[in-house]
């Protein structure tokens, strides 16, 4: 069993919610790539806690050292390790959920799985606080995609009963991606980030919480990269997405919508446009037998709502067997789904980078 | 790059669509057990074609043989490897698509990726027949599991505009899946059967093709099989799931429609039932953090429509990179979600099997 | 616990020494590569049994049917597989071994390991017939690492008490190499030959065995592939020879020797040679940091003596838990160190090709 | 390419000889398991350099610090970190290797693989100073092994023309490993370890290196672990033993002696003791078909001469590509077979825990 992703470019996660630190190590980079401190810090603040109505009252300055890996300012092909500190740290806070499982949490399942050795505070390994590394290593991956002229962005679709203007499937650009990524709400339509605001607050007021739909692009990337089977593009960045803690559902391209119809449809013509073949539309989602098309790979994630809320919640006692109310204290977002946008991007970079580092493609190296 | 599945288990699959033979190596598999092989055909034979108003008018016996893993009568411990013959091969049919690649198939993208010498012949390695050797794993997982009393059923969920009665969540049974899996037709209502049949017989007499949902659940697994972050069920199974061709989706449990309720709708509140803990409802699909919690773990994937369709489409070709107009001919089914249920139990079979060979189960913890 | 090899390539051996067949699927291949079967038969001969007095006298073909992996000739991308049936098949012979483990063989510890379900006959998947399908593997691989102007050779150094002439460790050329490849039996010096076949005829008529030492060399490999830690070349060609049976050492350069001397006599100075960075001598056996140095790679196997001889030896009944006197019957060979020069080449083609596949080297793709 | 060892246990190595730290994270531990601290800060100090005469006068406390993976004092599941800060580091000591490579270093074949961005500060990732996080995991396996009681110790057979007494094979005893590991020299006999100390004080008088072989053995590991062909337990030691720089060779139980014996010498005869299966002799060194006899684990490695010295070396001006003379200065062990040696038991410790937590020896079997 393990927290390590990947093939080419390794990925291994470490760290629990109240341990002293989270971190990563990657390992497989292409060399002499630098890492610009300032573009990283910037990537993962906007995953980071505090300050925000949409997100826990926790407060962790999310520094990341950098503890090898590089030299002269550049990677130099020895594993890059990141640590983070944990500075806001309250571990009395879950005492009590060793014994009463927290509904929707990882509290019973992980108790029968480390025969209740695991870690209990704020979730452990098992906590939202993992995607802090996650991110770390996305936006290192991001910052050398960006190089090669491959962008990612993502944001937030639906939540709240609000929808933002989806991205153009065969259209998405770099500077739309670049724009979301900067955007203070993840949306597209400053109006939509306000009705989600306004849903979230409006949950968080009542105790109670909400899921949504983050839609991730990623644009530039070349076509001929991936493979068909149980290695394609499509399992890899499930194997990533699906590492981010509340994620119950991922399609590629047209998606489920895609299923109710017919090939004709939901078939992409070919066509050829400034020299190169491209498709009229991207149903698709730039993914074709598990391997790039050069088309925007697109995909959409679920997120299920906050598991931690406000409100009585029925559980049980698993000393004497018997039901037991329970009611959550502590920190929590009401809507996860905000901070898991640059997540979704950071799945999405080291799993990209993980299949563009492949022997099959000579440009990289 | 590999067509290569699991940790403890491994399922190397092998073959082209036209070539001498299509096969799967399961590496890892418990010993001492017998392999029924009449119950391996009669699940393989409703994923082979022929026959069938809805599937493919290529005929395959798709008879298993397995050439090595057994001794006296079961398995040793060896690799088992199953060798599965192609008869009905016409290589001559697809002569025509390496330079004018079919919209919606791996044509191109394999093209690039293999630098042209990629097998098109009937897709090559990226067909839908590499399922059959899917299928021979999942049969022989599925025989394993059962004697540990999981089941795992799959159905046809929505095809055609119609729509059979979902699974309940937290009831569904052995037996409705043992008798799901025995239906002629894979739904629950033999009259949302109809209706797909209908809807799948007009596509093909309109010369297009229909996608579908399928829903599969896995009864029976005990809780604590899993992990957290990038070793998950979830995971897992997605990247069985994502090597079955056509899937562009999936979600575990509320999944997409989850996403849009708030946490106290969503959480799923513990009980006590026959001295066992159990959730009185069963959005989170059997698993919680990655791992199993002994509820039904219930999955849904989204099967485009078949790209195969006998309509005019545009392509370009890649020789003189212009437009140029492209009409299929061969033999296709109409709707591949049909012949994908088992597949869909498969994936789930060889990835819980995988799961619970972990070491973590061992007497060392 | 897997039979799979390698990390870009991946060797995937199933078969038992008595089951229908033996084979071996190789993933992840360079594209467009034709294989040249004659040569392909011609280097698996050198392994197989029968017609030579140091070898078993069972008698296979060992003809190599390639099921997939190929289209119009050449290696297409998809895995590819190589079924070589067994025909000389006599289970009967072995059935005594199950209760009464033979010294040295894997009777007993297989037992343990697959709870007494392994296939004993012949040793199972054991079994030194599961050499031909690497000899496969690595008959494949040495084709494509010759085009790329890598050649492996390996000869018998040491066995029966005579010493072969060593390959000049920073002279050994390509034509030395296939020189020793094409020779009757695999020795430089032809009275070494003489010496060892004579030492194995006696062997024979004294109903024992001897074992050996092998030499193996891959010049023209360039310099900068592998890595540090635990993925350097050393780490994979170990992994790669310790997959033969009946070996219990490996030694890269002066090795062993090497640790009884000075810094001083062992360190191997640099020098430019035709613009060319080389190293005077070549203690360091062309690895230095587990990456390649451009000078020849040069590893030395100990192969034990044959575990099968015709002494009766003493052993245990395990039911009874007593002592037991076994005599071995069927056919064996008296070294199985000659045969096992072809498999250290192999073992060093799969895993050389396997490091060269790696996503570090451009011009491989 | 990775730093990354274990299929069940994951071990992963980071760090530079001059970065801010180094570290190892292990993730797949058994959960629950205290961590005596130490104990292994004694483990680690019998690596550590400084203060003795046989190692370089670098001083480093060799401080871990557990960052993650325990709650409560014991192990939780969560992929465990150990961090150790470097604190005596002098990057400048190195400049000059980058352009004038040491002979028998890696600076050379590093700076090809890594196209000159690899940090050659100290050999960088190359450098011994990795293996104090191999030392750290090591030790806390070494740990979780002898609960179990299986007990891991290794001695410096031959140094410096001297030779300790060699284990007895068939009888080594868990006390006489516990003996060794706690000896102020590692070895067996203090006679040896005198004429070995005095050859190393010379070698450093004289500017000079010496090498070493070092014995390890293993106890109390239960028959039946490990597996055939690829993944036996000499290919999983092998992996781990090669990732200790210098190490140039490895054999198990009489290795290349046995290979230059006959069948009747080298077989080990069964018996029945205390109503278990034992081998008379244990030229096996414990391990027939990759898998554990029960008899003593017994391999012996080779460690090359430590390469920096301090005579004049030619190497080359990888600029102007002309001959260069080369001094080394700065800090290094005269033999660095005697910091080896919990090195040694550190790959045998992290090897043997990988394969024990195999799901093989789970209830499924």
């Amino acid at each position: 069993m393990s927290s390590i992703f990947g093939t080419n470019l390794k990925i291994s996660i470490f760290g629990q919610s109240h341990a002293p630190a989270v971190g990563v190590t990657i390992d497989g980079l292409p060399v002499g790539e630098p890492i610009d401190m300032d573009r990283l810090r910037a990537f993962m603040a906007r995953r980071a806690p505090g300050g925000k109505t949409w997100s826990t009252q926790r407060r962790e300055a999310d520094e990341p050292e950098i503890v090898c890996g590089i030299a002269g300012g550049r990677t130099c092909g020895a594993p890059l390790t990141v640590l983070i500190r944990n500075t806001d740290v309250r571990p009395g806070d879950y005492s009590a959920f060793s014994d009463t499982p927290r509904p929707a949490h990882a509290d019973y399942t992980g108790r029968i799985r480390y025969s209740g050795w695991n870690d209990f505070s704020g979730g452990g390994h098992f906590s939202g606080r993992l995607t802090a590394p996650l991110c770390a290593a996305g936006g290192i991956c991001a910052q050398i995609l960006s190089r090669r002229g491959i962008e990612i962005g993502a944001h937030l679709l639906r939540a709240g009963g609000a929808e933002d203007a989806p991205f153009d499937p065969a259209g998405v650009t770099a500077a739309q991606l670049q724009q979301v990524r900067s955007a203070a709400f993840p949306t597209l339509l400053e109006s939509a980030g306000i009705q989600m605001q306004a849903a979230i607050e409006q949950a968080r007021q009542d105790g109670d919480s909400i899921g949504g739909v983050i839609e991730c692009a990623a644009v530039g990337v070349p076509a001929g990269f991936g493979s068909p089977i149980f290695d394609g593009v499509e399992n890899r960045i499930a194997q990533a997405v699906f590492g981010i803690p509340g994620v119950k559902g991922l399609e590629f391209g047209s998606g489920f919508a895609g299923s109710g119809r017919r090939g004709s449809q939901n078939n992409d013509a070919f066509t050829v446009s400034d020299g190169e073949v491209r498709t009229v539309t991207n149903n698709h989602g730039g993914l074709l037998g598990g391997i790039t098309s050069g088309m925007p790979i697109l995909f959409r994630i679920a997120m299920k709502p906050t598991p931690s809320i406000y409100k009585p919640q029925q559980s049980v006692d698993l000393q004497s067997m018997t039901a037991a109310e329970l009611t959550i204290k502590g920190r929590h977002d009401p809507c996860i789904a905000v901070r898991a946008v640059p997540c979704a991007e950071s799945a999405a970079a080291v799993a990209l980078t993980d299949i563009l580092m492949d022997g099959a493609y000579a440009q990289w190296n």
